[in-house]
This record gives structure tokens, sequence and C-alpha cells, in this order.
């Protein structure tokens, strides 16, 4: 049960969101412009997996098994190919790029000054521009906020893992902009 | 230096939100409604002073002068006041309330799963609202993405602490939103 009276039934973040609308508009919309937004050399694949693994790393259930449905979805990979990904990242098929931003992305869970130089260096000599650069960071730091709502306020998940898998077609169609109204 | 090219010289978030502004709109509509929007039982200062000391437990020199000077300001109170709260939040004249909810938040800093519900209880007796207690939770969990995001990237910050007390009322005045282009 949750922390707080949230007046509904729904799961996770989205419980919190049909709480509180007034904080819904803005995360939604973050989580729209950091995971969607068209105008990104990381694939949407590439992003969602980004945000399972930091969400991995802080244990948020919920949030791990929602990105990690997402990031299998645009990957074409199941559960247990994602779960191999988030527990094992360097040693599964990823490019020498995602390993890169990974490890960085790690860091930034543990806090945002265990990013090093030579990490920086090491995904720009496998190809990483600026903008990737920045948009790792920024998401893995996202989800170190969106993992720390959902578990603070001890809201409820699913444990059903296929529940997240059976609805991330339903997400990627419609996005993180109505995700209460759903 | 930061680890990526920002092209233009302004420090902390700044920097990072001049140089991204398709990520500055939703995170500053955050920022914007967590803290400013007057629709809210907690006081600017409060919700100010609950960023600042999440941003003291992550050490990041840029947000808690930031925000601690933005506390200082609505709360009528100086630098030393302010460190003294972030220091030791018990030991001073905040109310039983106020002292509630910034432990809520210190737990929160550590990871969601750290909240306690006897936390949650004692937030309750001191009259906090659930709310107060979501709003609290989300702000907590915000600085831990904002503290990331400006640490991440190695942004630089004025050393002198006196230059955010003299950017108070200014930030006070304008809010958020168009923190980019001031």
């Amino acid at each position: 049960m949750a922390h707080i009276e949230l007046n509904n039934d729904l799961p996770g973040i989205r419980g919190l969101m049909a709480y509180r609308p007034e904080t819904e508009t803005p995360l939604n919309a973050l989580a729209e412009m950091l995971l969607r937004n068209d105008d990104n050399t990381l694939s949407r694949g590439e992003r969602e997996l980004i945000g399972a693994y930091v969400s991995y790393l802080n244990d948020c259930f919920f949030c791990q098994n929602v990105h990690g449905a997402m990031a299998g979805h645009y990957l074409g990979c199941d559960i247990e190919q994602i779960d191999q990904m988030k527990q094992d990242f360097k040693s599964n098929g990823l490019s020498d790029k995602m390993k890169a931003l990974l490890s960085i992305a790690a860091s930034v869970q543990k806090g945002g000054k265990n990013v090093t130089e030579q990490q920086i260096q090491e995904a720009r000599d496998a190809g990483a521009t600026d903008v990737e650069i920045h948009d790792t960071v920024l998401i893995a730091a996202a989800f170190c906020m969106f993992n720390r709502y959902v578990d603070g306020l001890a809201t409820w998940a699913p444990e059903d893992r296929q529940f997240y898998v059976n609805r991330a077609p339903q997400r990627a169609q419609e996005g993180y902009q109505s995700s209460v109204y759903k």
C-alpha cells in the first residue's frame, strides 16, 4: 500500500500522476522529450535501455520492468535478453558506444561526481557525440528521480512481468504525454 | 571545464539548459511547478529548503548555493543560518512538520525504499498532509536528478557564495521558466 492515499488503483508512477496532475504534466513532458523525441541520434530503444538499466541499479521493480519492456519492444529483445543486458551489459552484443554510455549511466546513478574524464573519452572514442553524452547523463539522472518518486511513496506494481511486456506496444504508440488517462 | 563543449560560459544547470533547450523546457516547467506554484501549502521558502538540503546531501555546490540562497531569500535567513539548517536541521528553529519532511527528504536522497512508515507517521503527526508528503518526496527526488545532471557533466560554478545570494531576488521575481535567457 502506498504511503499516502492516492484514491486510485493505478500502479507505480501512474497512480502518483493521477493523484497529482499538476506535476504529471512536466514529468511526462520530460519523459517524452528524453525517451521519444525523434530528433535524437540515440534510438528510442537505446534510450529506454539506459532508463531500464538505471532503474535496475536503483532496484525499482516498476520502472525497470516498464522501461525494460519498452527497450525490448523497440530493440526486438525478450525479457531474458533485456535482463542479461541490465545484469552485464559488457558481455553481450551491444555496440561499444552503448557500452560506454551505459558505463557513464552507472556512474551517474552513484552520484554525478563519479563520472570520469576517462569514461567520457571512451564514449567519444566509440563514436558518441557530445549531445549523446549529455542525453545519457540526463536520462540516467532523470531515472534517479523517477525511481525515488515511485519507491519513496511505496507505490504498488504488478508482479507479473508479462504485464509490462503486453503493455509496451500501446505505450510505444501513445507516448508518455497521456499516461494518466489510459 | 565541463565534460562536453557547451559553447557558452553560463554556470551550472544554466549552461546545460542553454546547450540543450529541448530538455530545458520540461526541466524548468518541473522546477516552476515544484518550487513556485502558488497552489501549495508548503511555502516557497520551505520547498527551496528541501531542495537545498538534498543538494547539500548530494554535495552539489551549485544547486545547494542557488537553492540555499532562494530559501534564505524567502525565509529571511542569511547564508550561515541556511548552512546550519542543512547541517543539522533538527537542532534549529524549524517547525516539527518541516523537520519530519526533511527527514523524509534525506531518506529519498539515499534511495526511495529508505522512506519508512514511521517517518510518514511522524510527518502526519506533525500536521503534514498527504500532498505535502507527496511533494516533499518528489522535490527530493527531483534534486537527485538536478544534482546528478549538474555534476555528472562537470559544469563550473562561481566559487563566491555571495553571487548566489545577490542573484536570488531576481530569480524569485522571474521564476524558473526563463532561466536560460537571463
